[in-house]
């Protein structure tokens, strides 16, 4: 679609605002000076990007175009991609939204690229070469791999060789890749964040066709917190590809006065480099509280360095190895726990008896009350783990009032990182 | 697209979010009570959409969804009604930017309904029958027929006659209205204004198939000047639809804080009487010195009474009757004349010589020296035409050093209602 004719903006209507852009009108300061509607925050925005990834790679703002929300840029990305029944390949676990947001209008397919707990859900060779084989076998021209780096359910960075041998496949495949970095910025540990644009430069690769190939989407809902403000991003060197999508951002563009608001904020580098020092700080002491009071039941973390989330391991809760236990052990914790977590199954993660727990988006009261939750839980139901650790029933720290409050409850831990259902 | 289930949305992530807001949290005042993100502005939106339809009909707040701009209701509407290879029926003269907005991304074909200016470019029911036979002789089949109410680029409002010819089309081929009515709230004159929803209930269709076949786009860019906002709206008594719009507009929702301040201007309700009233008499007085200006050259505008534009009729300065001579005087009118105006041909007219100027983006001043232009336009190139009125020439009116500015200057008169594009 990115290169197709048919979006009719060759009309002679608009070829008429080309004619007049060119030659704009001021009646005092410059008559034949163009009158500046909309604001260019490209500028700003591409610094904030190169600033979340330690300026190891230098943004142009042409490349850049802004959209409402990441949802947004990912669906633009891949109308721009592929055609109808033409297929991404994404690695597994991933955010059941691209389900919707990647598939449902374009009418392209996903083929998953199954990753394992036995090496903490990494991508191989192997299981990018057995996707795309999948991908030919159901008669789908693969377009690209689509990658979510930081990893949305993970809570993990892609490694330099994860990233290696994803460019060397892609390079071989003569494919695109996508790397929805919206977490970018929420990295509070190490290792360090690597873009894939960083990786490229790496290799040396500016000259190659990848150049052109690799495409990123980026956001401010979850780096600065402000999912209100639907500002999402494609960065792109592709100037065929941003052409095309620039027109696609009509469907969804950001209103004026959310840039200007926008430019301020971001125009202010002290602000913006002690929040994302102090949200860092305050993410890894989320984390380990989550991590802690999980331990406490004998419930393990996947080890994570960024998000707002973990994927924590509940295998040894489940009746049997399937996911039907898994549906039944989540059930049992939304209904008789009180938690929303998300199970891995909607994640399309291909081992039963992982979930996702968000733990950024409630106080730390409410996280307390949650791995109090959990320990009863696992303490009371003969869901007895081999690490458990036998705490106070909640019963005596609470108070009978209070206990019928909290059986009211439903702790959300899923999600809820704003307005956005990411 | 509108029925089908492959959003994706009934994965248990979602579900799990359901029962989240079944049974929402909040510590104090109510710990089962829900956490509002966003903010619902239907219900003052839809006080809106009465307000300037003379309160003739009862909006429902549950039948509206937001979308960043009427350009993503449109092609919302478009992805819920038609698969690819599906057609809409438009009338001509169209909007240009439908060419993108309906059929890019969609897949979806438009069929002309071909108006012409013996009748004022009404619909008649003949026109609707060929452009249907035309569609299926293309072997398209025919979705809905798409109008403009009122009409960009005429200028005009549909009448009660055309409207009911277009129901009882509409019902007899059990298809679909779209009524894209962002220019409700320019009407500046009688006829009054007449909304499709207007008409079925004129004709008691509310318990009839056709009460969920009609859908209404409205928007907040021209009814209030307030483009930059991009605040799109739809509106349907369509469940099914309405439930695929609202799951669509993830893709280009409007910013919490652009709702909010919205809900300011809009919950003035004083201050939005005024602006509309004082707004229509701005109308009306620019509509006049558009049309009395070009009768002076002997041009005359097709009557009107919405819009911020007219369509005037050129016919007498096309050397031939062609839409190649309509090109050529075009191309003249913008690098002699300096004025930016949109071919008719570029809106699908079926007639050549047609164009559309818009009256209202501009300083009283700019438009008096753009009708002295066109004046000195049709004398000095042998264009006299038969009503001609001469004028004193511009020169000694201006001085030299002028003259050379304006040289340079090109009057934008097709467009810029402000930051979008129609």
């Amino acid at each position: 679609m990115a290169m197709c004719k048919s979006h009719g903006q060759d009309s002679s209507y608009f070829i008429g605002w080309q004619e007049y852009e060119k030659n704009p009108y001021d009646p005092i300061q410059n008559p034949s000076g163009i009158i500046q509607m909309g604001l260019a925050e490209n500028q700003v925005l591409v610094s904030f990007m190169a600033e979340i990834r330690r300026k190891k790679v230098k943004f142009d703002p042409k490349n850049l175009v802004l959209t409402a929300g990441s949802t947004s840029a990912n669906e633009t990305l891949i109308f721009c991609l592929a055609e109808p029944g033409e297929a991404l390949l994404i690695p597994t676990p991933y955010y059941p939204g691209f389900d919707r947001d990647l598939k449902w209008r374009t009418g392209a397919e996903i083929v998953p690229i199954h990753c394992y707990s036995s090496n903490n859900f990494r991508i191989t060779e192997s299981a990018l070469e057995e996707a795309y084989e999948q991908a030919q076998k159901l008669n789908l021209t693969v377009k690209g791999v689509f990658i979510t780096n930081p990893s949305n359910p993970l809570g993990t960075t892609m490694s330099h060789d994860e990233l290696n041998i994803l460019i060397t496949f892609a390079m071989a495949k003569n494919i695109h890749i996508v790397s929805d970095e919206i977490y970018a910025g929420t990295v509070f540990d190490s290792p360090k964040f690597i873009s894939i644009m960083e990786a490229l430069i790496d290799r040396k690769l500016e000259k190659s066709k990848m150049w052109n190939q690799v495409h990123i989407v980026s956001s401010l809902s979850k780096d600065l917190g402000l999912p209100g403000f639907r500002i999402g991003m494609i960065y792109s060197n592709n100037e065929t590809l941003i052409a095309a999508a620039t027109k696609m951002s009509s469907f969804g563009l950001i209103s004026s006065q959310t840039q200007y608001l926008l430019s301020k904020i971001l125009g202010d580098r002290k602000f913006i480099k002690r929040y994302i020092k102090e949200n860092k700080k305050q993410l890894i002491h989320r984390r380990e509280m989550l991590a802690s009071g999980l331990a406490n039941s004998g419930i393990k973390c996947l080890e994570s360095n960024a998000g707002l989330f973990c994927f924590i391991d509940m295998r040894d809760l489940l009746k049997s190895n399937t996911f039907e236990a898994e549906m039944e052990l989540w059930k049992k914790i939304i209904s008789d726990v009180g938690l929303n977590v998300s199970p891995g199954s909607s994640c399309h993660c291909s081992e039963p008896g992982w979930f996702r727990v968000c733990f950024a988006n409630m106080s730390k009261e409410t996280l307390d009350l949650a791995m109090q939750r959990i320990s009863n839980f696992v303490n009371s139901e003969g869901n007895l783990l081999p690490n458990f650790q036998q705490q106070p029933p909640l019963v005596a720290a609470t108070g009978s009032r209070r206990i019928r409050t909290i059986a009211n409850w439903v702790v959300k831990l899923s999600s809820g990182e704003g307005r956005t259902d990411r």
